[in-house]
């Protein structure tokens, strides 16, 4: 039996496992905001109809034009593309043949963009005892093998775990001094605040951050992030994307919520609120859980030889938590849960209290 | 000066060429239909709106089994993609450090994706007065040779000339005698008509197609095309694509307009209509005119230096035609024309008649 490698799309799980899929689910196995996207995006749906027929800008410049303002970069320090996860793909060209390491437990896509392109593993992994905390010494070390590249996700997903920014900048130098990269995945750092984002750094040649508008803005089904690095880098990467890689409807819809000020802090503001309260309340039942930044945590019950039974438990119940039997070093005794909206989480804590009494 | 490489999105055009962009534009220079996509789209673009927050089915399970059906192959011989070019791009990695051919004139992304991918451009051109239909000889022995692939594309992007399926099998059997591949691009080919498509030789290890559903039902923006090829390739091209590739809307509306038969039929024998009026309204002003089988055609005045006359006086009048620059083989001398709207095309007859006269 092969579990689906990722969270969403619920149906290939109850599929795999062989359940029947309950009439209501409720899919905690996703991280994206749970409010929907920004209101501004509904008022112009309509409007956009007329855009699918034309081909959409191939150089998207209206919205790489914001995305440099934000990040007070240059427009040519920036790439669009059809979700972060394409950018990844595209990226990891640059090291075929090199090695690179992935701080475990990680998004499985980055050994999946290694293997793809001819590169090769280094697995680093954390510990729950170290509060998943990457061991600093170990991280320098691998760096200073010229010519390698780390893949860090800043809050980690899954745990949710932010690291400082001076310990970021630490291994930047590092970097810097062999000729390795940084590969910082910051799809997540809107949740947790801009200012903890390394974009004030792009310019060097040892970084390249890649980042996700699907998640805090809700449009998932649209594919959109971007790429910020130094020129050079950003034109190796680009000579390897597909002609109008980034579509219409994203486009518009990226370059309508970028002017919507307020609607991070709020989106912020409400995760926090939420997130806070599902910890209380599962703490109480002396469960374990991820000191997360992000719009999700990760689970552990009291006998973490019970996490698969939970997890059953509540899919039966249509309350989809997210597996971690892909995510190397909690290996299925944790459970990611997205936060979803208030009685929705409520819901999940009731059932999970039914459970463990 | 660098002129755009593609049609569409003139203004990139007028910036270049310094002009100001006239109040109307028509912009001629893209291949799509332009009766607009089928109404059932505009019917369900509402109710799409939810789905925008959804990662879509990596899978995109329903719309390859519509697609699977159509063409009468195995679903595993479907690949989905964010749009022909992505396809194009990313199977090209199968050929580092081989030799690719090209026919020219062809669409200049053949070029770019080969030498985006370390492999070799081996260019072999057609000519005018054999019909722009290239020397069969020239292509069984550059086939003749191990390991080597050909773009052809049918019909031909721009002169929208259709080869006979013949030629194309026997250039097939030649290329799984020495393990060579056909990347056969029939992005157009449903303007022409499904009998001439190669689809039923699927299964072949030497034949790759790629389709696009952008041009007949007019969702560029959306970004949607898929490959054909057996089911080894498939797999082998598949590990290089980006998980959720294919964007929600883009899956829905491949749904949406699979389901229409009538659709094509109507459009086709509406494309014949234009494309035959306005071939005779030229002929009489004694243009030579490229014998297509799509819904574009290649226009050449009397005089061919007039050409970029001709290009430049439509442009100042917001008429916009392509320029074939880019084009090798054309190289400048001849223009490429998307038939658009009845209207829109006599406007275009009168303009050239005023120039001509």
């Amino acid at each position: 039996m092969t579990l689906p490698s990722h969270g969403a799309n619920p149906h290939y799980l109850y599929e795999t496992l062989n359940l029947t899929v309950p009439e209501d689910v409720i899919d905690f196995s996703e991280n994206s905001i749970p409010t929907g996207p920004p209101t501004l995006l509904k008022e112009r749906w309509d409007h956009w109809y007329n855009a699918i027929s034309s081909y959409p800008d191939p150089e998207g410049r209206n919205l790489k034009i914001l995305i440099a303002k934000k990040h007070q970069v240059s427009e040519s320090q920036v790439l669009l593309g059809n979700g972060a996860s394409e950018l990844m793909m595209t990226a990891l060209r640059k090291f075929q043949g090199k090695t690179v390491g992935v701080i475990h437990p990680a998004f499985s896509e980055y050994e999946r963009v290694i293997q793809a392109n001819g590169a090769l593993t280094h697995p680093i992994y954390t510990k729950e005892t170290m509060g998943f905390q990457p061991d600093d010494e170990e991280i320098h070390t691998f760096l200073s093998k010229a010519e390698r590249a780390l893949f860090i996700c800043n809050p980690n997903n899954p745990t949710g775990i932010r690291l400082e920014r001076g310990t970021l900048l630490a291994w930047l130098e590092t970097a810097e001094k062999t000729g390795s990269t940084l590969l910082l995945d910051e799809a997540f750092i809107d949740m947790a605040g801009e200012q903890y984002s390394l974009a004030d750094y792009i310019g060097s040649p040892s970084l390249i951050i890649f980042r996700s508008m699907t998640k805090m803005y809700s449009i998932a089904g649209l594919r959109l992030g971007y790429l910020l690095g130094d020129e050079e880098t950003i034109k190796e990467i680009g000579q390897w994307l597909p002609h109008w890689n980034v579509n219409q409807i994203a486009l518009l819809a990226g370059e309508t919520v970028l002017q919507d000020q307020h609607y991070t802090d709020e989106v912020r503001s409400f995760i926090r609120k939420e997130r806070s309260r599902f910890t209380v309340a599962l703490h109480d039942l002396g469960f374990k859980i991820s000191n997360s930044a992000a719009n999700y945590v990760c689970i552990q019950p009291p006998d973490p030889q019970q996490t698969e039974a939970l997890w059953q438990f509540l899919l039966r119940k249509g309350l989809v938590l997210r597996h971690t039997y892909n995510y190397r070093g909690l290996n299925g005794d944790w459970l990611r849960v997205g936060m979803k909206l208030p009685e929705q989480n409520q819901k999940l804590v009731e059932a999970i209290t039914l459970w463990a009494q």
